[in-house]
């Protein structure tokens, strides 16, 4: 099974800076979710673009094959973790195929809500 | 009227494990939306990923010429249930192009919040 | 200006039997956004899938060059009502490029929930 | 780093006509985002069509290289603010690659509803 692009973006990111509800589930959180359906390793590098910065990374990240893989860019790390209440984009290459989708769930206010997207892929 | 593709993916797939409000109707649901515009029956195989595990499936439906079918991957059974609060991806294909949109409503708080995006289509 | 396609899809559709709030803005609504950005009026035709019974349609609608069109499927009339708490899915055919979105307002629950996405292109 | 199209639409356009919650996180919002991954600045022209008159443009926005640029459609105001609960559409053009999405945070009710989508790309 191979289905997907080696190249992704995401134009939104955005970190919403608080939360109701109880962890982990109902922290607000921005998430890319990644499939791959291939039977080689994905090995991912996701690179942040910012309104008033150089771009940061890549974060990396390997996907065995025929999984799944929701991250949340709020447990990203390393090269340096992502501060809330700031806008970004990213984008997602892969040395294999792979499909990117994006959701965010924000409880800032009392009730959750949601936002989802596939991401745009590249002729890649 | 043919429209669509015979490839699929999905790369968000998560069932909330609690819900508020009156079933059926405000259960918290994962759902695929697949059209089957045809004039030749759809059968179709959705394939499930997930973080830790070997794929399951194929899950296995027919879709009537000229129907639209609204499945919630809460209800498959065959070959098993799946297990609310696990992320999963899902790559649906078919005989016949269909068209596949995916929709969450998530009632864990009292209020719902929805998200929906068109799936990924491959080359096919 | 010459953006879109004339051959669209949106597999979910669904209009929530209820809602809370004033209207018309809090009515619990299903929307087709189209797009006319060309400089020849759009002749769009619209057909319904349903589930169980043969599609019905086609609904017309005539846009304007160089217009936006908000629908909402709750308002179909011709050639009959689209009946509240029904999935269904549509497509959309137009004599000149446009660009469709779906959008869903479900008021249900005491506050609202929103769902958005690009429809399918066909390759026309 | 080059990934994008240039030229995108956007069908669904709303800005909601008021709000709940803190400003300026939670003022009802309609956004455009926009990634420039590439080394060129993007010359980013936005044109508004509306249901009833002609359409208004363009807004035009200059995007540093290597940059993300999240617009609140509220916020914007040459040649024209635009009004609020008014249906509308958009088209965005570039004169390099960029990528495009729609996101709207409507707070008229007490707690805040998302939505988001990838905008359509033009074969450009």
């Amino acid at each position: 099974m191979t289905i997907g692009k080696r190249l992704w973006a995401i134009a939104e990111g955005y970190i919403p800076p608080y939360s109701h509800g109880p962890a982990p589930q109902m922290i607000s959180h921005e998430a890319v979710c990644i499939l791959n359906a291939g039977d080689d390793s994905a090995h991912v590098e996701i690179m942040l673009y910012y309104e008033s910065r150089e771009p940061v990374g890549p974060y990396r990240f390997n996907i065995a094959p025929r999984r799944s893989c929701h991250l949340r860019f709020n447990d990203f790390e390393d090269p340096e973790p992502i501060a809330a209440d700031t806008p970004f984009s990213s984008v997602i290459s892969s040395d294999v195929p792979i499909v990117v989708q994006h959701t965010r769930l924000d409880s800032r206010q009392a009730e959750n809500a949601l936002l989802s997207t596939i991401a745009f892929a590249g002729d890649q």
